[in-house]
């Protein structure tokens, strides 16, 4: 089972995963909790070089590819491994936030960003997403004191256009995709995911 | 004026290169020499991530996305503004390497890296390529010696369909690409270089 969690900055998917992560084990699942850009460390090492600030100018298409290799990388020596172990693996962000960022917010066409994915993941493809949804204000000034990356520091026109391409995108999968209010209290929110994650345990997907 | 110089490991093609920037710098040329991948800070930090010998096994459409992110910050942020102020531009290398290599060696879809050379280059192409063919044993025994990257690193087999996927794309693009000798001397070679080059100058292109 291949879980992965979407939003903005500051909607709170990172610690939805955490808490998922965690009761999972709890519950005698084997499962590990990863991330994107990242997951080994090729692909952590291109987050790195993906999200620091430089003084030379970042080609969007540069980053479009470099967004796929480290997802090459994550797919093909983490993700498929551990699938194929018969573990679950949960992502915080997976190929969607390539769409969302890159496709709604940048502006690159949606349609060579779905047939990279489809290079980098090798069709692997989540069986479950949330969407944790959050208007750009209030994940904004979640995020506030703490340190911002190369694409946090984007404008909230940017955050505005990946919130509603993450929304669209949603609407577009809706048998994968579970749109979640984020703007509820975590333990009210990681109740609704516990929700829907029991009745799929339960049915054997 | 955008000069590409090409061929397999061994072949001299870097020395040929250099020459013919210190001729035209000699001759009163404003021109650069660069090379792939590689030739800003950025494409040089992917250059040592492309070739350095890791324990994590490497995709090959990771390679070849991160092929095409460095030739964007070349082509973005060097070669795009050095051919706009009217310079000439040496390239060691440009896209016929990776058709040649990520194609012809390692058979990932032309038809998919001519579509992403062109999302990379941005559409800029060279005016003039050189490549400088030599046997696969010459080009080996010639950088016997030297520490060798990762890509040095593959089979004969794999340099031989490089080299025969150069000569293919050359017979494709007679009239960009001029097919040298390689096995000649130093000298000579760059006497027929300089000969060809010297008319292009005179024709104004």
């Amino acid at each position: 089972m291949f879980i992965t969690f979407e939003g903005i900055e500051g909607s709170g998917k990172t610690t939805q995963a955490r808490l998922l992560h965690e009761w999972l084990i709890d519950n005698g699942y084997e499962v590990i909790l990863t991330r994107e850009p990242g997951g080994t460390p090729a692909a952590e090492e291109l987050r790195k070089f993906i999200l620091s600030e430089r003084e030379e100018k970042f080609p969007e298409i540069a980053e479009l590819m470099l967004y796929m290799a480290a997802r090459s990388f994550h797919v093909q020596n983490l993700i498929k491994p551990v699938l194929g172990s018969g573990a679950i693996v949960i992502s915080d962000r997976f190929s969607d936030a390539t769409l969302a960022y890159q496709g709604y917010g940048r502006g690159l066409s949606l349609k060579e960003i779905k047939y990279l994915n489809n290079l980098a993941t090798e069709g692997v493809k989540p069986d479950i997403t949330y969407l944790i949804d959050v208007p750009v204000e209030i994940g904004m000034s979640r995020i506030k004191g703490r340190y911002h990356d190369r694409i946090e520091k984007e404008t909230l026109i940017f955050h505005e256009k990946v919130r509603k391409g993450y929304l669209k995108i949603a609407s577009e999968n809706p048998e994968r995709i579970i749109v979640i209010d984020g703007t509820k209290e975590t333990e009210e929110i990681f109740e609704e995911i516990k929700k829907t994650i029991e009745r799929r345990l339960k049915n054997g997907i």
